[in-house]
C-alpha cells in the first residue's frame, strides 16, 4: 500500500527490454481487459499484477488522495455474494498459501500484486477479479483506514522537511495540474474524505476495460487464458473514461523557493524542470533518457566526476528524468554542497556544467557508454520475476505500447548526439527570457537569530 | 462581456451599505430564485441584473475559461419555442428600446445586466429568463465566438507582460486551486473548447436556484413581484450543486518570481499574500478592510506618505485586499521604485513599514479616519443606480448574507486596534519559518547582454 512518490520512480525509470526477449504474450478480453503474460520457468512461482489506468491524476480538485485511499480500502472487505471477504482476509489468505501481496498508487496508475506458487494462481485471480467490482468496506473500516492513511502521511511527509519541500516544489512546478498534487493527498483533504468520495472514484475507474492484467512466471498465455476468461471475462465492461489533463502554462518568470527548517542539518540545492514524458514526445524522451545516463550514470559520469570528485563542491549530486508519465513529466537535479561551498557557488558550478553540455555537446564515447549501461540494465531487469511485470505495467498505463517496450533498446540505439544537444538546449538552459520551465529550490538549516 | 480580473476588483472591494438604507426588499421563489429589489425613484429607469453563483472556480481542471466562454455564448441566440432569438438579437433589442446591456464573469459568479427605462423591464425579464435554460447558439457562432475570446485574451494578457506576470503570481499563490487559474482561461484550453464543454457547465449551473435577481431603480418589490413570479417563477428548479474548493496547502518555503521582459520599461515589485475572505472569516476580513484603508486609503495614509512623499523610494504603491471571495482571497502589495532605488531597497523599506505596523500597531486616529472613509464610500455607493446592485450581487454570490451587507458599517465600527494588529501579525510578516502565505514578484526590464 505504498504511495509511489515520483522521486522514488526515478531510480527505475524506463528500464525496458530486449526485442523479442520479454516475449510478452498478449490478449484482450471482450470486456476490454488487456492481458500480458511473460513466461519465466526458473521456479514454479508466479507474479500476478492488476494495473488500473487511474491514479491521483484522475482525482477531482479538492479530493486529493482519493485514489490512494481507495487502494487501501480494497483490502478492507468485499461483498461478493458467493465469496464475501472480511477486512484483511484477502492478505491473510495469500499469506496462508505462502504468498505475499501488496499494492501501490501513483499519478497515473494503481496496481495490486501477489507472488505465490503457481498452483494458487487461480485462487488469486478469483479474489482479485472479485474486488474489481465488489469492494465494499464497512463504514467502521473506512474511518479507521483513513486514520492509517493520515498517519502514513504524517510519517512520510509532515515529519520530513525534505518531503514537505518537495511537495511545494511539485506544486509550483505544476500549477493547477494534478502532477503538482501529492499522490497521498493533502492532509486536510484526506481528513474529510468519505466512503462516498472513494466510491465515486471506484465506480468511475475500476472496470476491466480500464485495467491491465500482467502475469509473469511459470506460466504461458495459452495455458492460463481459459482460466482468465472464465474468471475475469465474466465481468461487464464499464464506462469509457478518457483521461483529461489541464494544460501546463508557459511562464516567463524565474521561480525560486527558499525554505529554512530547524529539522534540516544539511543544505540541499534542487532544480525541477518540466519535460515531456515518453507518451508525449518519444524522440525527446529517448534523448533525455540517454542524457540522464550520461550525466548521472555512475561514478565516472559528468556530474559526479566533476562536482564531487574533481571540484569537491558537492557531497552528492543526482540528475533524474522519468519517462513514464501519461502527461508532462519532469527532470530533477539535486545536490548537497560541501561545507565550504555556498548555494550560489554550487548553483553556478552546476549551471556552468549544463551550459557546457548545451554549447559543446557530449562525446561519442559518453553516448556509447550510456547506451551500453542502459541496455545492460534492461537485460538485467528481464532476469527477475517481478521486474518485467512492473516495467510493462508502468509503461502501458502511461501510454506506451507493448511494441515501444519490446523495442526500447533499438530505439535507444537510434538517439543521436544532435538530439541530445537539442533536448539539453530546450530543457537545461538556465537563462531563457521567453519561458522558464523550472523551479529552483534552496533547502537550508534554520536562520540563526541575530 | 468583461472578465473581472481580481486585480480590478480591488478598487471596489466590499464597499457595502448602511443598515436600513439600501432598504433592500427580498423574496425567494419556489424554484429557489432569490430576489433583491432596491427602490431608487430619482429617475424612471431600472438596472436589472441576474447573478449566477458559478464562475471560473466551478470549472473542472483542463477546462479553464468555460464559465467566461459560456457567458459570451448567452448572447449568441436562444431556442425558446415562442421567442427564439438570433445571435446578437438580445443586445439589439435592448439597444432598440434605448437600453444598454453587458455581462461579466469572475471566479465565483457570472452576471448579466441591463439598464433601461422602467416600462421595458418586463421585456428584459422575459428575455433574461428565456436564456437561463434556452441558450442554444448554433455551432458556427460557437466557433467564431471562441476566436473572439482568444483575441480578448491576446489583447488583455498575451500582449501584456504585467498581465502574464500576474497570471504566474496567481498560479504560484494558489497551487492546485481554481483561484490560481485565470478567469478568461489558458490560451491552449480555450482553443480546444467545444460547445459540449460549455453546455455541460450550462446544464450544471444555470438554474433559478443557483441565481440571484437584483433590480434597482424606480420600482418596488410589491409592484414587480407578480411579474417576476409569472416570468421567472415558471422555470423548474435545477439540481442542488454545492461549490467545492480544494484546500490551499501550507508551505514553508519563501517563493520569489523574477521576470525580465523587453516590453517592461518600469520595474515593479509585487507581493501577493493569501488571506481569508469575508465568507471564510468575518472578523479577520473586517479588520483587513480597515487595515487596507489605513495603509492605502489616500495621499495621507501610511504607504503613500512614507514611501512616495517622504523617502521618495517609490513612484507609486498600493495595498489591496478583496473581501468578496467564496474561498480564500488575497492581499496584493505593488510598488514601482524610483530610478535611484533598487528592488532590494524598496522591498526592505516596505517590509520595515509593515514590521512597524505589526510591532507597534496603528494609531486610534488612523483607525478613526479609515472607518470614516469606508463609511463615506458606502454612503456614496448607495446614491448610484447600478452600484448597489453590483455590491449586493457580488457579496451574496460570495457567501455573505443580506444582513451582512446591510449592517456592514456597524460591523466595521466594531473593529479594534488589537484585531488590526492581529491580522497584521498573521498576514504581513515577512519572516515566518512555519508558513509562507506569500509570493514576491520582481518584474524587470530585459537583462542587458554582457
Amino acid at each position: 500500500m505504498r504511495v509511489l512518490l515520483t522521486i522514488a520512480l526515478f531510480c527505475i525509470a524506463a528500464t525496458p527490454t530486449h526485442a523479442g526477449i520479454f516475449n510478452a504474450q498478449t490478449a484482450t478480453l471482450e470486456n476490454g481487459l488487456e492481458i500480458v503474460v511473460i513466461p519465466n520457468h526458473r521456479a514454479p512461482i508466479v507474479h500476478h499484477m492488476l494495473w488500473y489506468k487511474a491514479g491521483s491524476a484522475q482525482e477531482l480538485a479538492g479530493y486529493s488522495g482519493v485514489a490512494h485511499f481507495l487502494e487501501h480500502l480494497l483490502f478492507k472487505g468485499t461483498d461478493h455474494k458467493d465469496r464475501p471477504l472480511e477486512a484483511g482476509e484477502f492478505s491473510k489468505i495469500i499469506r496462508n498459501i505462502g504468498g505475499q501481496d501488496n499494492a501501490f498508487t501513483s499519478t497515473d496508475y494503481t496496481a495490486f500484486f501477489q507472488t505465490t506458487s503457481k498452483q494458487h494462481l487461480n485462487t488469486i485471480m478469483q479474489m482479485e477479479a472479485d474486488r474489481i467490482r465488489h469492494a465494499m468496506p464497512p463504514e467502521k473500516h473506512v474511518l479507521s483506514e483513513r486514520a492509517v492513511v493520515i498517519e502514513e502521511r504524517n510519517q512520510r511527509t509532515e515529519n520530513n522537511p525534505k518531503a514537505r519541500f518537495y511537495e511545494q516544489m511539485q506544486a509550483t512546478l505544476f500549477p493547477s495540474h494534478p502532477n503538482g498534487r501529492p499522490v497521498i493527498g493533502l492532509h486536510d483533504e484526506i481528513q474529510k474524505m468519505s466512503e462516498k468520495d472513494t466510491h465515486a472514484f471506484y465506480d468511475q475507474w475500476y472496470h476491466p476495460n480500464q485495467a491491465i492484467l500482467v502475469i509473469t512466471g511459470d506460466i504461458t498465455l495459452t495455458e492460463i487464458l481459459p482460466d482468465i476468461k472464465s474468471i475475469y471475462g465474466v465481468l461487464p465492461k464499464g464506462p469509457e473514461n478518457k483521461r483529461h489533463f489541464p494544460v501546463v502554462p508557459n511562464f516567463e518568470g524565474k521561480t525560486t523557493i527558499t525554505q529554512h527548517s530547524a529539522q534540516v542539518k544539511q543544505a540541499q540545492w534542487m532544480r525541477a524542470i518540466r519535460a515531456p514524458s515518453f507518451h508525449q514526445n518519444k524522440k525527446q524522451s529517448l534523448a533525455l533518457q540517454v542524457l540522464e545516463n550520461i550525466l548521472d550514470g555512475g561514478a565516472t559520469t559528468r556530474l559526479y566526476k566533476q562536482l564531487v570528485v574533481e571540484s569537491k563542491m558537492a557531497v552528492s549530486i543526482s540528475f533524474s528524468y522519468s519517462a513514464d508519465k501519461y502527461d508532462t513529466s519532469s527532470i530533477w537535479i539535486s545536490a548537497i554542497p560541501t561545507e565550504s561551498t555556498s548555494m550560489q557557488e554550487l548553483e553556478s558550478a552546476i549551471e556552468t556544467l549544463l551550459t557546457d553540455v548545451i554549447e559543446n555537446g557530449v562525446t561519442d564515447q559518453e553516448i556509447k557508454e550510456a547506451k551500453t549501461r542502459l541496455k545492460n540494465a534492461a537485460i538485467f531487469a528481464r532476469d527477475s520475476l517481478s521486474g518485467p511485470a512492473h516495467i510493462i505495467g508502468r509503461a502501458l498505463t502511461t501510454g506506451s505500447t507493448l511494441n515501444d517496450i519490446e523495442t526500447w533498446d533499438e530505439q535507444i540505439e537510434t538517439v543521436t548526439k544532435k538530439q541530445i544537444q537539442n533536448v539539453s538546449d530546450i530543457y537545461l538552459k538556465s537563462q531563457n527570457l521567453s519561458e522558464y520551465r523550472y523551479v529552483t529550490g534552496y533547502l537550508l538549516p534554520e536562520i540563526e537569530d541575530k
